[in-house]
């Protein structure tokens, strides 16, 4: 499935803004780390173009001009939205001890936990800089205060969900609802402020302010369902991923915890010592996704995620959209489940 | 010497403002280390005190005042402060893997370092969340977004100063002007934010906040030369930390920086050899002490703080306060030079 058009209309300004932001920072040692994740550059600074999907500042410019906004004004706001979420990965990838992340060294693999923190950390303080320079841009300050606070809130709702993500690791037991809260925290929270943000620089009534928000984050649910799923059942050369890969990292995905959940004593029993090791090889791997088709345990994650897409097209369809900016969101929510990377 | 009183008097209003931000925090896991690390509570749960100066808080809303400012409008600000300074903390802590911190358990040490990372990151973005509700405090909104940004470029400058002292670790010919340069952004930039915010939040002019500003910064230089002198020459019964402390863990502090620069040759080279060591003996702690006083390096952090005591104070002359609010300013920068712990 091709991703729809929509979502690289903004990919230059933004690829441009973006840049402006970490080009000059100091000192070298920081603004390598800060290009090279963004994909900017390679890691002995040469030139590279790895860069991503982009694709929570383009919710948000999206929803702008579907509300009748200036996307121009909410460019900042867009550039923050993506330096939020970079922020997490780099700070993920140290906690998770991930050296690889689509084929290319970690930030704290390349140089050190330390450092990564500091990254992470830069980022973060960028994009509160970049949110408020949106007064500049020319965004009231009022809705920019809104914004500030908004954005605020759901970077804190991700720390929350990474708190409790790391807490699932010890344990065998993470019902399908704990789950959920975790998600709807860590993955969800940010695409609700990215719609919310983008709903908030086209100066929207607080009621499709919250609308959005609430879109947002059921799309984010089931985002993340689709990427669960590719991370046990993605092909490799779509994904980058090997098929099974978060089995072999012991990830408590989706699919891991409803086969937790829904396993018979003696499997339970047995993905439990699974679980437990420190490293789990092929004939384990196999073993767990043997177990995971008798469950139907993936059209059972693919039933979920389309739940939630159904929720977020729902709210869409109430918070007086124009015609073309409904579509071009529908479209953008439809590829991002049917999606193989 | 004792503390002045303008010290204490917002003790108890920006404890509880710092307690309502953090309070009903979720999930427990995150609430915990927060409530732990700024002194509230034990590890197990129980009531403590183990608040510290909130130093930086305290200087932001006696600037406000002193500028004819409500102080009430200002805390929303000034616990922001509080929290970004704790956030680099307890990143701090995990970076220089240090388990103590004023004779506690640094977070790290109890919880492990990925959840002491979410800690960090969840004070962050709580700091931002209280700058944003200064709007509702009372404060216009233009000057919350000016506050915003200015916070934000301070923090960010923060971690500018942590990469640099990072990569100092590895080095032995630091240069006196590369130290400051660190300083200036590792201890310097929230100092400046401290009082620029108190004037941001009292209505001041630009210049105004800039002149406080630049107060601020070359206080914190000359508060950071009075602690790296107390790492080293410290009474433990009033600091908490042995002497020689800073040298044992092998720190390059103001001390340090001074002695490599201008220790002869043949002490140069067995310093090098005693800070490329993994673990630095009490012979050799003795040894470097001894060097350092030939040198005269105490008097020399104390010249070095003084003139930048100096060069706060002129600065503060000319900000335009109140008679007690400058003598209050006054008062709390000599106790800042002074003090023993």
């Amino acid at each position: 499935m091709q991703p729809p058009a929509a979502l690289s209309r903004y990919r230059e300004p933004l690829e441009l803004h973006l840049r402006a932001l970490l080009d000059t920072q100091q000192p070298p040692a920081l603004r390598r780390m800060l290009c090279y994740h963004l994909g900017w550059e390679e890691a002995d600074g040469s030139t590279a173009d790895h860069t991503g999907k982009r694709l929570r500042p383009t919710l948000c410019l999206l929803a702008c001009e579907a509300l009748g906004g200036e996307a121009s004004h909410a460019l900042p706001i867009a550039a923050a939205l993506e330096l939020v979420h970079n922020f997490s990965l780099v700070h993920d990838d140290v906690q998770d001890r991930d050296r690889k992340r689509h084929g290319r060294d970690t930030v704290w693999a390349l140089w050190g936990e330390s450092q990564a923190i500091n990254a992470g950390d830069a980022l973060l303080a960028i994009s509160h800089r970049a949110i408020a320079s949106a007064a500049e841009a020319g965004l009231p300050t009022a809705a920019v205060v809104l914004a500030t606070g908004l954005l605020a809130e759901r970077t804190l709702e991700m720390v929350e969900g990474q708190v409790m993500d790391l807490g699932f690791e010890s344990r065998t037991d993470v019902s399908e609802d704990e789950y959920l809260a975790m998600v709807s925290r860590k993955t969800g929270a940010l695409f609700d402020a990215s719609l919310a943000l983008g709903a908030i620089a086209a100066g929207a009534s607080s009621p499709s302010i919250e609308s959005l928000g609430r879109c947002g984050r059921a799309l984010g649910i089931a985002f993340q369902a689709r990427d669960d799923a590719l991370g046990v059942w993605g092909d490799e050369s779509r994904t980058g991923k090997a098929a099974g890969a978060d089995i072999r990292r012991r990830k408590k995905s989706l699919p891991v915890i409803l086969t937790f959940a829904r396993a018979d004593a003696g499997h339970r029993g047995q993905l439990a010592r699974i679980y437990s090791q420190e490293d789990v090889g092929e004939r384990d791997v196999d073993w767990v996704l043997g177990v995971m088709d008798s469950l139907d345990a993936q059209a059972y994650c693919s039933d979920l995620a389309g739940r939630y897409r159904d929720s977020a097209l729902r709210e869409l369809a109430s918070a007086g959209l124009s015609a073309t900016g409904g579509r071009e969101l529908r479209e953008t929510a439809d590829f991002l489940l049917a999606r193989d990377y």
